[in-house]
């Protein structure tokens, strides 16, 4: 029994566990290139936030390590048109922005062409190895909120392998099963692409921990027949007012939670929040293709001409979330104080350090 | 454009759609014994409370033509035992249990097995005619409360196919349109088995209603992005204070609507309610076969050993239901008092003819 990751920088190469794939087979690829990069991106062969930031800083930094100058201006502006490049494969990830920064601002500080590549590429890693930690203390920190409950509904793949380790949502129950607090988690199979059923349900066997799949409609029927205590979720971005954007199916899995008065808990790093919104209605959401509904591992399960809406994310409003946990600690309601608080804090930290 | 049909008795012939080929392949197969009318029904060649009603009906008459005896209480004997076998093949639907009783008491009332043969035969096809004419007064009362309404989710198929013609739930989308009243119907694609998109959609394209699928995660973020004005559903059994077992998934939907303040409405033929229980607690819950989650058309999409919970459906309770449809007026709450007080007018009705 292992947690399994994802992401793996191993001599000068960027090795990525094939998501798409999963569960029926085990494929690790080597993305070569900025447009491997961009393809796994958009293809969901590395998926969740966390991990696509992660994944897009080793691709900048490792595509930056390539570029044929020595004149600092050209180097950034090549490193610019890769950033949009790149920033541009899931417009609602927020993480992934953040991340992409990172490896521009990094690059700013250097000298030379020779210190920019080595700094951003340090970067890289030092987003890698800050991510896992993070996740640890968000599974530490939900622990602490879950002390008393056993089943749990979760929704897509906030897991392991959409981080570094670990993962948010997934994160106490990984940390659990090490320390012999046993959790039942029910994992709804979320449609269309089916996270849940292709890849939480396989993470949490990899760690042991006690997993049964659903589909998302069972999610109400299941809170009132299986006695779930809590529902606990990850986030593509949350705004300052506390809006979360999720997977499509976490706002309902939110409303049944407030109906059947259990707790509705999203973990995220602090580096999902979104400052520059004030409200989730300002968050962009992906609407994909008809295909991802009405094909399903390529077989077809609807007439072929069938008009279908695909949005990939839904917000939840933060007046249905009862907590949201990230590293730093939990925020509890009032989001929208509660949360400049934490970040003016983080604010004058980073000023200290 | 044309309202599709599933059922035909023609020539002493028992003549189905195969609903599990819909909607790549238009299947019609005939029903030739007892044994055939069983697997259709637990296999959902045939489905929907109504058709599978209908279908057994017509499946046990059938089956009593050829018992080899002149003698009543012999006839009698085998008529019990295949009223016996074919009513376990689905233990929620109501439908079942109440057509096979009306063909077991037409038998009753003969005077020889000659008798008995002609009258359940001709009880048969008076259910078949009923349910049709049922559907066409649901669809006219479900009109009166949609008169203003356009944007519509529903689930599952409580469809034509599913009745004997025009269905329950959707016998308005398929009244209005003769009418040139359009309806934008937003179908949920009803995991596991996905009866919306696989009939749903199909159904409704046939007769030119305009139908968009989701996925079944998608209602939430569907009720707020795109105006949905009501929610109207099918039923498998309502219990005498309301409480309304339907397709999982039925549940999570009524939730929603009360949360979002639209209406949510229940359209089932009196046939549907179930007064020998006070509640939807004493409902039983169907749950079916691991695979219809793990696998989608034969594709596996969840690791080999997963543990599954598969409930066929769920129950709402009658406080989140705005009104009940049925062919004899619409049901309003107090649901206890509305419902006794039909069926006391019903059961007179009766006395009087």
């Amino acid at each position: 029994m292992k947690v399994p990751t994802s992401i793996e920088w191993k001599d000068g190469k960027l090795i990525i566990l094939n998501q798409q794939k999963l569960p029926h087979e085990i494929e690790y690829l080597e993305l070569e290139n900025i447009e491997d990069v961009f393809d796994a991106i958009v293809t969901l062969k590395v998926r969740g936030a966390p991990a696509i930031g992660i994944t897009a800083a080793y691709g900048l930094a490792h595509a930056a390590q390539l570029y044929k100058t020595d004149q600092l201006d050209k180097f950034r502006q090549h490193l610019k048109r890769d950033f949009r490049y790149l920033a541009g494969s899931r417009p609602t990830a927020v993480n992934l922005f953040w991340a992409l920064e990172r490896i521009v601002k990094a690059g700013e500080k250097a000298c030379s062409v020779n210190e920019a590549k080595t700094v951003i590429l340090e970067e890289a890693i030092k987003i890698h190895v800050e991510d896992e930690e993070t996740c640890r203390q968000i599974g530490e920190h939900a622990l602490s909120l879950l002390k008393d409950v056993t089943n749990v509904i979760t929704i897509c793949n906030a897991g392991s392998i959409a981080t570094a380790k670990y993962g948010t949502a997934l994160a106490p129950f990984h940390l659990g099963i090490e320390r012999g607090k046993k959790f039942h988690v029910y994992s709804c199979e979320t449609r269309p692409v089916l996270q849940g059923s292709r890849l939480t349900v396989w993470e949490l066997q990899q760690s042991g921990v006690d997993v049964t799949l659903i589909t998302d409609s069972m999610a109400a029927h299941t809170i009132h027949s299986k006695g779930i205590e809590a529902i606990i979720v990850g986030a593509d971005r949350i705004a300052t007012n506390g809006d979360t954007a999720n997977k499509i199916g976490t706002l309902g899995l939110a409303i049944l939670a407030k109906n059947f008065n259990i707790p509705f808990y999203v973990a995220a790093p602090t580096s999902t929040f979104d400052l520059s919104i004030s409200s989730g209605e300002e968050i962009p959401i992906e609407e994909r293709h008809a295909e991802e509904v009405t094909h399903i591992g390529g077989v077809p399960v609807a007439p072929g001409n069938t008009n279908v809406y695909n949005p990939a994310f839904d917000v939840t409003p933060a007046e249905y979330i009862t907590a949201i946990i990230t590293e730093k600690g939990i925020i509890h309601p009032n989001f929208n104080e509660n949360i400049k608080s934490l970040f003016g804090e983080l604010v004058k930290e980073g000023e200290r350090s």
